[in-house]
C-alpha cells in the first residue's frame, strides 16, 4: 500500500465473512501490487462497505466480486499515477518465479530500486539495472534462464543482451506507461507491481516541506 | 555494500583461515553497515591480502585486527561520503532491538526510506518519517517504549514528541553528519547504519546517463 484512505461501497447486503474475504482478495491484487517510494503510512486503509434491503447474502455474486476487483485496481492505479512528482508508471510483471512469494519479492525489489526508478524517470531502457535489482533478492538467479522485455521489445535472453532497434526501445521506455516483463525461468510464480518513477520533483516535494 | 571494489593489504603473513574470519568480521561492521540507495552491484568486492616473510601466523595479532577494522570502516564511510549527489550523511544507531538481527532490519528500513533520505536532504528533522520507517518492519513496535534522538536532542519519548529548541534541532539536522539514535526499548539488539541523503542531484545523475 501507499499513503491513502480508500472506501469502496457495494449497494447489496453481504455477510461480514464473505465481505472480508472479498476485500482481502481484491486488495491483494491491487493495493498490494503498487509502490510509489516504498514507504507506508500508519493510516493506510481500505474499507469495503455493503448495505441495502433484504437478508445479507452469504455468497458474493460473481459480477459484484469482479466489480470490486475492478474498482480496487482502478483506485490503486490512481495512487501511483498521483505519486509525488511522478512522470510515468512502470507496469512490471514477473513470471517464472519459484513460487508466487518469490515472484512478488523480485517484483518488489525491481519496483523499489532507486536506480530502476531514476532510469524510468530518464526514459533510459537500462536493462542492467533491472536485472541487478532482481538479483539483490535472489543471487541464485541464472542469467541463462532470464528473459526481459521492455515495452514489448525483448532485450535480454539466454544470458545475453539482444540486438534491438534502439530508437524504438527509447520510445517505448519514454511512454506514459512502460510495460516491463521479466521471466525468471524457474517455476509458475507470477507477480505484478505498478510503480512510478523517481524524479527530481519527488525529491523537491519531499525535502522542502516540514511536518 | 554499495557498488565498489575495495582492497586491504596487511604486511604480515597470516593463515587463510584466520584471515578469512578477520575479513568477515571487519566487513560485517563496516561495508555491511552502509547504504547509499539500497542498490548493490554484482562486482561489490572486498579483498584482504596478507603477505610477508616468515611462517604464516595462525593467530591474528590484536593491533592488526583493530587496524583492519579501522581501515574497513574508513573505506566504507568514504563510499557513503562519495554517494551520488549526496549533501550529508546520517549516522544511524538502533538500540534496544529484540536482538541484533531485529535492530539491523529496523536500521536498514530507516536508512533505506526515501522519505527519511529526502528529509535529510532538506535538513528537516522529521521524526515522524523515521518512526514510520521503523514501523514498516515491525508493526508491533510500542510507541511508549520508543526513544528518538536527533543530533543529540531527544525528540520523542514515552509515546509523545518532546518540547525542543526548534532552531537547535534544525541546525543539528543540517550538519554534514547527523547522528540519529532510536531506542526500541525491547532488548539488547544494536545496529549501526551509515547512509547518505537523497537529493535532486542523485536523480539527475542517475536519470541522465545511459549505460
Amino acid at each position: 500500500m501507499a499513503t491513502m484512505l480508500a472506501v469502496i461501497a457495494v449497494d447489496l447486503p453481504l455477510q461480514p465473512g464473505p465481505l472480508d474475504a472479498l476485500l482481502r482478495r481484491a486488495v491483494d491484487r491491487s493495493f498490494h501490487e503498487i509502490t510509489v517510494d516504498g514507504d507506508t503510512s500508519t493510516n493506510d486503509t481500505v474499507l469495503l462497505l455493503s448495505g441495502g434491503d433484504g437478508e445479507p447474502l452469504q455468497q458474493v455474486p460473481e459480477p459484484v466480486a469482479l466489480a470490486v476487483q475492478h474498482v480496487a485496481e482502478r483506485l490503486a492505479r490512481m495512487i501511483v499515477e498521483d505519486g509525488e512528482g511522478m512522470s510515468r508508471v512502470m507496469e512490471l510483471r514477473i513470471r517464472g518465479g519459484a513460487d508466487e512469494a518469490h515472484a512478488r519479492e523480485v517484483a518488489r525489489a525491481v519496483a523499489g530500486s532507486s536506480l530502476v526508478k531514476t532510469a524510468l524517470a530518464g526514459g533510459d531502457p537500462n536493462w542492467g539495472r533491472i536485472l541487478a535489482a532482481a538479483a539483490t533478492v535472489d543471487q541464485e538467479l541464472d542469467p541463462q534462464r532470464l528473459r526481459l522485455t521492455l515495452g514489448g521489445i525483448a532485450v535480454f535472453a539466454d544470458g545475453l543482451p539482444l540486438e534491438t532497434d534502439q530508437a524504438a526501445l527509447d520510445r517505448a521506455f519514454s511512454a506514459p506507461a512502460v510495460k516491463v516483463e521479466l521471466d525468471l525461468g524457474l517455476g509458475d510464480g507470477e507477480a505484478r507491481m505498478l510503480t512510478s518513477d523517481l524524479t527530481k520533483r519527488y525529491v523537491e516535494i519531499n525535502s522542502e516541506y516540514t511536518t
